[in-house]
């Protein structure tokens, strides 16, 4: 049963076909090692004959969440992208089941974060049980109330990655830009040497295996690779991995439980408030040796899921041929003493090993880029795996498309590295402190989890993730920090409510900042009369590429009457013989939130915010500094204007 | 061009096309004018063999919105239902423009308000333009800032008629319950007499012409006619009709405007606070003498709708052979004058002629039901016609279900008239005093429109609406007003934030009174320990009938702690072998707003709030009146229980 440990993600499915998909498995596994790396297919006359070849900008291997994202984020922008999956179709059940704060704000800039709020369990209780008494019965130690925090306009989101691929899915179809490829294997990969000589070669082959012997090979200038915790992309480029720790195994299970966890159990002694609630709906980690430990997840339609740490137990617990569901359920019984576990249905199930890994290098090679698992892998405990990874490709996509098809300088691309791997460093001292904490907290009466959870609170909501100063984040020296006290550069802009200048009606400003790939220029004039800012800025005029989008917005502190919308330079309401003027550029902050949120003081003087595509603040301006924004994109965008 | 007066909805779509549509609408009014009322088709052998008979428990004639909302509807129960429609497909552009509270409530008790809300335009300022001056030119009397009322959850949302149909349409078809059959149209119409003696059988008969000659009967139990302003089962029926006006006519015209409409024209004189802002995007009332009156309604995709009041107009405008979406744009621009208007895309024209009319009985025959267009007509002023609709048939159909399904005695759909008739005659009242608020402000300086608008922002809204006294709302005098202060009886239970006991999560109470058919009793226990209620009322024993489902919900005052979720009565926690306990019926007040809100004293005694599956107010009683309870439904259930 060696394959457990060679799987390249869960390795079981659903109640039943366990032995098949080991089967499965293990052959893919034998094909791999048969193949000789950098070697593309077609090395005989008789396969030429039936190998495709195409060409397309952009190749993204794996359509996991961060692969669906890359896709979705790729559909904005005028190139040619594929992306392939070995899979048979999206994922059905079980996988992640998490979406925090910064995760949702991604998805609502695509327009698709109602079907997941609908469909996912909101913010709820968390607690925490352990053994702590001398009958080795778990008692409840401490819980919070759910709370939803106010830095972002979402809270956490629990519902299974099945449903959250099948609306990125569903997205790509609408849209009908970029469509996953599923039953398409990698099955080669080849990139030639000094790639950088023409950036419009394409020096990655990747050989393709269809479902029916099929096979083309796809030429692309640019891969991403989502695929999955033991990357074959990383395999075939030897990129190295640095092991943080070595592997644990978990259970994981996703049934809908019938339990009296918290109901029938009430020692005399127990003089906690909420003694009465129905643990089994709020959000547990149950610590019980030397049984073990749980964390449960409540979720969608009555499921919950439980993670069942199986330290001592993992070889046991896998060898043994009755290994199921149901086997785990009684493990995870034996943990919850005194509590009963039953179950009906279950909806997936999983056995897997997992470490703590992280790329030494988040582009092994020029041109190739790891992301999500192929890149970070690490325990359930913070419930990051899929935001973490979907914070990947949303930070990669955009620059790529700059260079695809804005003729960006490619030298941008370096800081997908620099901005990313430091959020999986601190991921990975967050999963072990989270993990030494509840080793050590069956000798302490201190509960240090809930002080490592309430440290890192806004970076597990992904809305404290700042980017530290690159070519594309200006530095904090060069920048008057009286303009926008609390705006940070390199941190996503925090939405606050303002008003429509046209007609009134309220929006979040974080709607209109949407995932199209324009850059954004919020200009907070204060009470100042509306400068006439340079309208240099939003056409570049490059060689070889078009201009980066950027939109020009206004934010007003003054009253909504004393700015007549269409005096303003045009740019903050362009015209279109079809669509006529847009309205919409143009907001006041009746609210009352904008400008004391920001930081920015209303009676002047004012200043200019220039967001990134991905809604990062790139750099802070005085109302005329022309010249520094013109400094920033010339950086990158080149010497001609 | 009489066609125009005989019109059943709007006679001309887009801006092409109209000579065909014209004759398309005078070859189906000879059609219908050929054909004897009440005479089913298949009078000959040779006809026969190729009709098809069909029984069905429900027929819906017409699927523009009343229709569609009545197969949503219908599609919650286990009965047999048919929606035709004789379009060949549902709307696409034009036609009504604006969801008000309730409608939007009803909506999001479908599951299906998400991409209303994405999708359209919000609650937006409101101002009125009149001519004041000696010049005879346009000045902004009045304005108001959108405010959105605290009444609903929702406010007003504007958005086409076509959109707002391709979400139920969807809606039907994920379902796929009742899918509408488009290119179907009713041709004879025969009602058996004395139905009532078997309410199994199927007394009326509708003969239906489908778009390739093919021929069909459908025997229905029910009709409910939703066929629009002209309705052709009520001519069948020779169903009389109060006229409360003679007609006037309308332009309605979708365009994106190109205007300096309040930009410009800046006179000296004008002190007013926002006379900078950009009115096309507000929602106006422009009156003009001589030229007429518009309304303009700012709507999604940059459009906005013109309806212009053709008064002395009319005759010239319609039989004018260049009758067009430019010439209606040149009548606007007379009336906006001294501003400028054009336009390079219109998405959709009409002209119509409407008056007030009101269907003397909504019941016109046994076992036929008018709703909808087919029942009331009035202008566009108050933003009506779509709500109102959708409105009747949300009231209509869980009582014919209720019959059909659970053999609920049929006296209950007499209510359906003495609900729904007083709204349209208020509607009419509202409808009137605008029309003549319009008219005298030309003489007056007072804006009696705002006032009017004011007076009747609940009922506009719709959340105003209040039902009498009937075999479905309990009598005020028989309940103690001190049990729930703010509760009205008839009118629809407002909403508020609560917690779920199990988890924490905050909800609205109103997300858990979906349209699926069932009543719920909520029950505020104070801080009363909870009162074993009598779990009779989960299931009736009916002859002939399954029993209606009751959802027990349950609303604690005190701490979520103080309460063992369960220990309460099965009722409020059912369990399922599948499915395993249902943990979401039970709610705490922890943000303190739904005892406050409902005038519910904390400390008790507490009550139970009876809501019909519409979520109007059925009755209320004291947490013991188990008797109060028992014979509110007993008068409709039937005697055996």
């Amino acid at each position: 049963m060696d394959t457990f440990r060679n799987t390249t993600s869960f390795v079981s499915n659903s109640d039943k076909g366990i032995a098949n998909k080991a089967a499965n498995h293990m052959t893919k596994n034998a094909a791999k090692g048969s193949q000789a790396r950098h070697d593309s297919l077609g090395s005989t006359a008789k396969q030429a004959a039936t190998i495709k070849d195409e060409s397309v900008d952009l190749l993204i291997i794996g359509a996991g969440p961060a692969g669906l994202i890359a896709a979705c984020w790729a559909a904005q922008y005028d190139m040619s992208t594929r992306i392939i999956d070995r899979k048979r179709g999206p994922t059905k059940t079980g996988h992640a089941d998490g979406l925090q704060s910064r995760t949702l704000e991604i998805l609502e800039s695509f327009g698709i974060v109602d079907p997941i709020l609908k469909q996912g369990v909101p913010d709820v209780d968390t607690c925490h049980w352990a053994t702590k008494n001398s009958e080795g019965i778990i008692e409840r130690q401490r819980s919070f109330d759910s709370e939803p925090g106010g830095a972002s306009r979402f809270g956490q989101v629990l519902l299974s990655q099945g449903a959250i691929e099948r609306v990125l899915n569903d997205y790509l179809i609408r849209k009908g830009v970029v469509v996953v490829e599923w039953n398409k294997e990698a099955v080669s990969l080849h990139v030639s040497a000094a790639p950088d000589e023409n950036p419009l070669l394409s020096p990655i082959t990747v050989g393709v295996k269809g479902a029916k012997k099929y096979e083309e090979r796809i030429h692309a200038r640019y891969l991403v690779a989502c695929d999955g915790a033991h990357s074959w992309t990383g395999n075939q480029l030897n990129a190295l991995t640095d092991i943080v720790s070595e592997d644990s195994t978990w259970g994981v299970l996703d049934i809908i439980p019938i339990t009296d966890f918290r109901i029938l159990y009430l020692p005399a002694q127990n003089t906690e408030s909420d003694r009465n609630l129905a643990d089994i709906r709020r959000s547990c980690s149950i610590n019980s040796q030397p049984h073990g430990s749980i964390m449960t997840v409540p979720r969608e339609n009555r499921l919950v899921r439980f993670y069942i740490h199986l330290r001592d137990l993992e070889e046991t617990a896998m060898q043994h041929p009755s290994c199921s569901p149901g086997a785990m359920v009684e493990m995870a019984k034996a943990i919850m003493k005194p509590y009963d576990l039953t179950y009906n249905h279950c909806d997936w199930w999983s056995i897997y090993p997992i470490g703590r890994r992280l790329a030494r290098h988040y582009i092994p090679q020029e041109r190739v880029f790891l992301a999500g698992d192929a890149a970070h892998t690490h325990s359930p405990k913070g419930g990051q795996g899929m935001n973490v990874s979907i914070q990947d490709t949303y930070n990669l996509m955009w620059k790529l498309a700059a260079v695809i098809t804005n003729g960006a300088n490619a030298m941008i691309l370096a800081t997908y590295d620099s901005e990313r791997r430091p959020v999986a460093k601190t991921l990975m001292d967050l999963d072990s402190r989270l993990v030494q904490a509840y080793e050590m907290e069956e000798k302490d009466t201190s509960s240090g989890i809930y002080e490592i959870r309430g440290q890192y609170a806004g970076f597990i909501a992904g809305i404290d993730v700042t980017y530290s100063d690159s070519i594309l984040v200006t530095g904090k020296e060069t920048v008057d920090p009286n303009l926008a006290r609390n705006i940070k550069l390199g941190a996503r802009l925090p939405s606050f409510l303002v008003v429509f200048h046209c007609d009134g009606a309220p929006v979040q400003l974080a709607q209109r900042l949407v995932s199209d790939g324009a850059w954004r220029l919020l200009v907070f004039p204060g009470d100042l009369p509306i400068v006439l800012i340079s309208v240099t800025y939003s056409r570049f005029s490059l060689s070889g590429g078009a201009a980066p989008t950027i939109e020009f917005l206004l934010i007003q502190s003054c009253p909504r009457s004393a700015v007549n919308l269409l005096d303003l330079p045009e740019l903050f309401h362009p015209y279109d013989d079809f669509m006529g003027w847009d309205y919409w550029r143009v907001f006041a902050d009746d609210r009352d939130q904008a400008y004391t949120g920001y930081g920015i003081d209303k009676q002047g003087p004012g200043c200019l915010v220039l967001c990134r595509p991905d809604q990062h603040v790139a750099w802070v301006g005085g109302m005329e500094d022309v010249a520094g924004l013109d400094n920033y994109f010339s950086i990158f965008i080149g010497s001609s204007r």
